[in-house]
């Protein structure tokens, strides 16, 4: 990267404010040098970029803009943010004015001191393109899984979503030894330069991603060894992998299911939300399966009980289940809107599944979620 | 009040949710004795109401109800309204079942445990109706006045907002001593019960009740030598006073007025709010007067410089005067839409008045800003 010079370039004022607050939202919170707090920008012929790296994290992302004069600078990226999320001017201009970055909009002028550029790291290298998907394929799934994650990082891999490509198809794989989440995304085309991806990515992004990808459009997925990378739309961001492989996971769904459930599964999550008031210090409740409906109970011993029956139809036999109720809250986040299906093996300690019919797109969310020890009897 | 009965009723649960919600907004964050955390719910052959005390404040809702078997009952209030709170059964029914009064919606059955009815405080007395006001006039002046009171309960006087009736007109008056919202409400008829109010009520229960009031309709002010309340559309909030008198602030409005400016509240608001992300440590920008327009300044040590003007009409001398920038987005609040007038007196330590044509309601708001000590100079 090259010193500032006289940078000054025109940009639309809503895209760039835009990019910013994302940008903002994957700095590190506690900064262990300011200049990571940092934004570069530069403007170049091809217009205006927009980029922060932590070492770890590196976000970055192109704007159309009309250059008067190209340069790079950096400057402290909270302060410009804020700036540019309240102004109503269509257009700002960002231009170089002695030691400070002035941000000239209408009639007014904010201007930020330049911090030094040669101290940033710069953003680490783009890793290549490995397959296309369809953001709106992505977006769901990712959340999902990445919720599944740990977020306690004295357990590296189970604060990562593993994503790996077998037979045309990209799975997403989360977990925090309580539950799991797997989703299944059928490739559009052939993927060739994807054939051998199995990356471990820290699921805190992806989760932060799924709120920044667009609607519609594709997203691209690109890795090496050490790096994984997704881009849209002119926005790159890059992250360092977590190191650790990923247990294999395949023999903790269970082959001997014993009873079926399928509901509805915004009318069962309701039921389990309003539960989830009486489900005392530990937060438990517990499924039992009936003739055509699943009773949600919850007990507490201050607040009283609770108890709903969802219909639903239910094969094989009437068993019953105490969940972490937060898990199942989590779980059926990945079914709104359609019919979820809940497979409870006989064995009472293994997990039960939650899954449904693929989507038009052909998605696949699948989640496993241990159940544990019901509560004390109702006094 | 009577022991519980069979207490047996049907209520829609839209209203009662609703209720119920405000209810326990008004409950003391902390509970000295748990039995303040209860909701009494009362079936009688009027309906059924809901009602709360905690000795100083007290809440009390009536409600339109289909009562099988009257009865009075106590259970914890928070769990009850978070479970009615996510109902989607139009009607629930109340009714005592054992130890438990059961919420029964559909085919859900809650049931919270009964608590000591009897070691209750109950509602004081409502005190007596003393004036009536348009619900659309108080709300905005209430929750602008009670903003400018202090949050330090070391200075009791200062955490609340003084109501006084005098010539027709009641008036609200709140300060934290750096600043001083007054609000003038005309009374719309001859007001012969309230012509000695004189009350000095809590102002974070006015600014949560701000909230609750409707947006069209009467609210009655209630009042007597220890007690205040506000009361409408079956609802009734009372409060003990405080005991404080209020001192006489009228001298503090300065008299020697050295600049006027008036300036669209909104623009205004928007560069005081831009400008407030450079206001440094101390939160504070500088207005500075000049032919037709305010500059709005601000300046951080780390953050940088702003700069912007505000068209405005300017009369008198071309002033410069610094405030905490809080100060001015609570005081310009009470003036959104509005054309506001900002007086500055000549004295520099005296506060500057903030005011505007009074609205077609008749309603005058006016804040009085203290001046600040302006930042060291630009480095």
């Amino acid at each position: 990267m090259t010193a500032h010079l006289g940078l000054d370039a025109t940009v639309p004022t809503t895209p760039l404010a835009t990019r910013l607050a994302e940008l903002v939202r994957l700095l590190p919170g506690r900064l262990t040098d300011p200049v990571l707090g940092g934004v570069v920008v530069v403007a170049s012929a091809t217009g205006v970029r927009v980029a922060s790296s932590d070492h770890e994290r590196g976000f970055q992302a192109d704007l159309d803009g009309l250059v008067g004069s190209e340069g790079s600078v950096l400057v402290p990226a909270r302060p410009l943010a804020e700036t540019l999320r309240s102004l109503a001017e269509p257009e700002v201009r960002l231009v170089v004015e002695g030691s400070r970055l002035a941000v000239r909009a209408g009639r007014a002028r904010f201007a930020l001191p330049m911090m030094d550029l040669a101290a940033h790291p710069g953003l680490a290298p783009s890793p290549p393109h490995r397959l296309s998907v369809p953001s709106a394929a992505l977006r769901g799934p990712l959340a999902v899984v990445a919720a599944a994650a740990s977020r306690d990082d004295a357990l590296p891999v189970f604060t990562g979503v593993r994503l790996s490509v077998e037979d045309g198809v990209l799975a997403l794989l989360a977990s925090d030894r309580f539950r799991l989440a797997k989703a299944e995304i059928p490739l559009p085309g052939p993927a060739e330069d994807a054939a051998d991806l199995d990356v471990l990515v820290p699921a805190a992004l992806l989760a932060e991603l799924s709120r920044q990808l667009p609607r519609s459009g594709e997203v691209d997925l690109r890795a090496d060894t050490d790096r994984f990378a997704l881009s849209w739309e002119g926005t790159l961001v890059t992250t360092a992998l977590l190191a650790t492989p990923f247990p294999n996971s395949d023999r903790l769904f269970p082959s001997d299911v014993d009873c079926v459930l399928r509901a509805d599964a915004d009318e069962l999550t309701a039921a389990v939300r309003r539960a989830a008031t009486f489900g005392g210090g530990r937060g438990l409740l517990t499924l039992v399966a009936e003739d055509g409906g699943v009773r949600v109970l919850g007990s507490d011993p201050t607040i009283g009980e609770s108890e709903e029956t969802v219909k639903a139809d239910v094969a094989g036999n009437r068993i019953s289940r105490t969940y972490q109720a937060r898990h199942l809250v989590d779980a059926l986040r990945g079914f709104t809107g359609r019919v979820v299906e809940l497979r409870v093996p006989a064995h009472e300690r293994r997990g039960s599944v939650l899954t449904a019919d693929p989507g038009d797109d052909g998605v696949a969310v699948t989640h496993l979620v241990a159940p544990t020890r019901p509560p004390s009897p109702r006094g």
